[in-house]
């Protein structure tokens, strides 16, 4: 139900022109937006500096295609926006097959498949195509037609911020920035997005969640040359969402820390759901963990997902699409999982044992009034539980200890409590 | 032969009703006492609370039998003891079998075993019988008789304290409260006896020992709601004795903090004696280390066992005899086992070399003059040792780097410091 | 080259008569002055007290030789001084074959090597003779010359110091006392010369090098008892170097902490090069390392070696020699290695990133332009470098991270720095 819901929504975002700037981000924001309601869209404008980087000129295309010399239009932008070089500077002119193709991107090893580029930072024009339409090309003049404009503007985020209890918060962050891709961008928009709808719902909640949606690397780089002194303070865990779609594996990223809550949460949650999960390290790092895990930020950012960006064969092509990658249970496993996490995160507390020994479990009817030789499973659990309530062991520890998934413990805790058992550590 | 002498003494022991509380719990004690002298008997009064408990009722039983219709006395406590559920209250009345079955306890699984069942805390009546004996009953009327009582008396204990050179205590630990069963009681009172007498034999000691004879949990935690904060000064290490009396294997069962001194010294005598024991973890736990090693209270105290309760078919039934489970080999292997873990904790000192550099062995005869190619096992393990005495490594750390049984050291140790080349660290 | 140059060294030294004390070991430190012109002789004198130990009275021998019955000169000292017993009391005589035979040391095992024995602290006489050649000995008076003195005199050992950056020093220390012995003497002597030599032919050195030249314990006892004050302030990393000129292994013997920076060092270089390399431990120590590393001294000070002492058939015998065991091929990897493991403590810094966020690589050329699907393996070496810039883990940790060689970051590492990118922590 919900992976469908998801899955509908990332088919509405699919033919937005999203790059790292532009209109294409403005509208996913809107429509994100209209989930949320109280999300607010910052602007950042061109030429400002951020840490070591400046924002780039905004970037706007009306229309892009090249005319083959018997007339046909291909690589045409209004069809499928991965065909435009990305950033491409505007260009219209005639050239000879030849020289057209020193423009021309196209992957030899998957010849089906329209790769996406980008050319971020050097001034450049060019098309993408699959290696078949390429080969297929004749000799002759081919009229290109590239009509985009690069100018001052802006450079736009989505930000939400849920109150908890605590000023403590958990951080989301995924990425806005590519164009019609599904596990490598839409995947990652669509699941944090429902589950901030989620956060919106409950009760109530432990921490604070702070939520964005940035362009990929420039735009977490901005967010945090205006944030990261006030996060180094308040964040104390969360994840970077991407590739979280697909239902073929999942897949542990650390943060650079690597021994961080969101890294034992996340190692917890995979190893119950999912204990073939792939193990990744630091090393393989490619998203926005980059910036906030880097040298002097160092926030405790871990990556849940399923098949890692870099990682699987229609990563960065035309074939990474909502049909045969990304599926509405693919989704709603990606959902599900962080979502566990994110629930274990809000029930790690510390407990302390209110009674010295052990308590008497019978006056309570917690226990058998007749002794047998063993006791049952649900009691021992929580016997055992109790037994590591010393103050100095979070529930999540307790799991480990006892090899048991944390939420298996929810439950017992809360009868615990109702029995002024256990108190939470100050 | 000292197994020999043990095992005479658990037959002595045999017979006696122990309970949690009584007459049979004050008759073992007596009995004990005529190996130990001095031996304090502690009692506490019916109603007392201890922490989350309170001391329960005392239960004095006269006479308990069945009858069945064609007039045969079964089900006689007179006979063997373990037929009466323990703590039963008084009854006396005529059944018809179906409604008499409600109150017999039986082990379909071992169908020739009688079980051992008691109900402590809820107010019932009962027998114990054997799948077999249970099988043969014939439809009919049986009279059955519990003459029991259950008054407000007293718990008790022993306790006895043996003198050291320092006031820093070791603690044993055993329990008297399981009527005719060997392994798990019989073989834990009497090798804990033969410990303490072994010990009061001792020309001098390090530690002083405190040991006690206890109802198990009421009485553990009688004990410590009275002493918990004395002990948490003193105590250094210790072990709960229980098991310790079959021949088929060594266990450990971890302190709950499984790093103290007392887990580092049962790991490395098992390890030595019998390298294949059963590794148990906290959550196999089952006696009084339960209430020693919880929160707040954590003494270091771990247990060194044979076949551990709840993990050998006998347990808890009437085949656990001193017979076919408890023999002189297995009682003497088990005081022997935890005989050499207290030696170890005495001798367990810190050693710092009192010069700088090697040692000059040959100016003391300790080396060959000759120079070989390989020198001498003996005097290769002095020179590790004392290449290890850096006033930071313990005799048991040193012991296990160089891979050798502690007690090999004890010789050459005393070599040392008659040389005068080494020094306990202050 | 080199690996000849130090084979060169090695036969000059091969003939000289070194014990712990006399004239050969005088001739020993003039030969390697030869090549260092700065090293200074130190001397000191019997009967001086250093630690646990005395200086011994120094030792020379004019001549020492057997004539046999028939006349013939056997175990001449002028033609191979391994046959004299090191430290021989003077003796002229005759005697039976009989009771020469216990002044003879032979190796049953090896009947066609000489032994290498001393007998230092001990007053003594005897000749070492291969097992072949003893039993080809017929009955008989032979007349036995030994024609040495024992006196008060002086103990040698050569010691340089390198000026380097900062007064922190590394140590290197190897033997002097061995005769004729080329893997376990010769290849130490001549590969730490060679080593001192490319030091002193260095533009700069982060560390001051002390390097000496000692007769094996009693020296190192000495030159430490003057010494290690100073040296415990000083000196942060060494190595003892010993058989280091066979070349059919590498092996790695730890310091006594087993966790210094030297030992890291070692473990490294020796992993990269030599993968499989022989792991000792402490309790296979042998050398001098027995006192840089003793209980008060405590020098981070390890070893990498070739085959080691004691653990090649030919070590204390005639046939460790310049021919069949230790060859030029051997000590040059013995010499590389080495100095690859100075390079290391000398590049070893730790860095600090000087931007937040990931440095934006394009604008300085150091990145593509063009996004592709993987990026280029040296910029994702540097990339992941600087990630661990953090100022907390040095080159050789961020290597093990990145499971590289330390010294393929050496040129990217001066790359970052002419980039101002990194700066050494402070």
């Amino acid at each position: 139900m919900i992976g469908d819901e998801i899955h509908n929504f990332a088919r509405e975002l699919w033919s937005i022109n999203r790059s790292i700037t532009g209109e294409g981000v403005r509208e996913t924001l809107r429509k994100i937006n209209n989930h949320l309601q109280n999300m607010t869209i910052h602007s950042v404008s061109s030429g400002k500096k951020v840490f070591d980087w400046e924002i780039p000129k905004e970037w706007h295309v009306n229309e892009a295609h090249i005319i083959t010399p018997n007339g046909e239009k291909i690589c045409d932008f209004s069809k499928n926006n991965l065909h435009l070089l990305g950033y491409s500077i505007p260009f219209e002119g005639k050239l000879l097959l030849k020289e057209l193709k020193k423009h021309l991107y196209s992957l030899p090893e998957q010849p089906n498949a329209i790769p996406y580029i980008t050319s971020y930072y050097k001034k450049e024009w060019g098309f993408c195509i699959s290696q078949n339409d390429l080969n297929s090309l004749k000799d002759g003049e081919y009229k290109v037609k590239v009509d985009s404009k690069l100018f001052k503007g802006k450079l736009n985020y989505g930000e939400l911020i849920i109150p908890g209890k605590s000023k403590k918060e958990v951080f989301l962050s995924t990425y806005i920035c590519h164009p019609s891709m599904a596990n490598n961008e839409l995947s990652g928009i669509t699941v944090t997005t429902f589950l901030a709808k989620w956060l919106l719902g409950l009760k109530e909640r432990e921490f604070t969640y702070r939520i964005i949606f940035v362009p990929e690397t420039i735009g977490s780089l901005a967010y945090l040359s205006k944030n990261y002194k006030e996060m180094k303070k308040k964040v104390v865990a969360g994840f970077n969402i991407s590739c979280i779609g697909d239902n073929r594996t999942f897949s542990y990223l650390p943060s650079r820390n690597s021994k961080t809550i969101s890294d034992e949460v996340a190692k917890h949650v995979l190893n119950w759901i999912y204990p073939n999960y792939k193990r990744y390290t630091w090393l393989d790092r490619g998203s926005d963990e980059r910036q906030y895990c880097s040298p002097g930020i160092d926030l405790p950012i871990a990556s849940i997902l399923r098949s890692k960006y870099e990682e699987y064969p229609e990563y960065h092509t035309s074939l990474d699409n909502l049909e045969d990658v990304v599926t509405p249970e693919g989704l709603m496993g990606g959902y599900s999982a962080i979502q566990k996490a994110l629930e274990l995160i809000e029930k790690n507390k510390t407990y302390k044992l209110k009674v010295l020994g052990e308590p008497h479990m019978s006056k309570r009817k917690l226990y058998p009034t007749i002794s047998t030789k063993k006791i049952d499973k649900q009691i021992k659990l929580m016997m055992d539980f109790m037994s590591l309530c010393d103050g100095n062991n979070s529930v999540l520890k307790i799991a480990n200890q006892l090899n048991v998934p944390a939420w298996d413990l929810y439950d017992q805790i809360d009868q615990l409590k109702s029995y002024n058992l256990i108190v939470t550590k100050n």
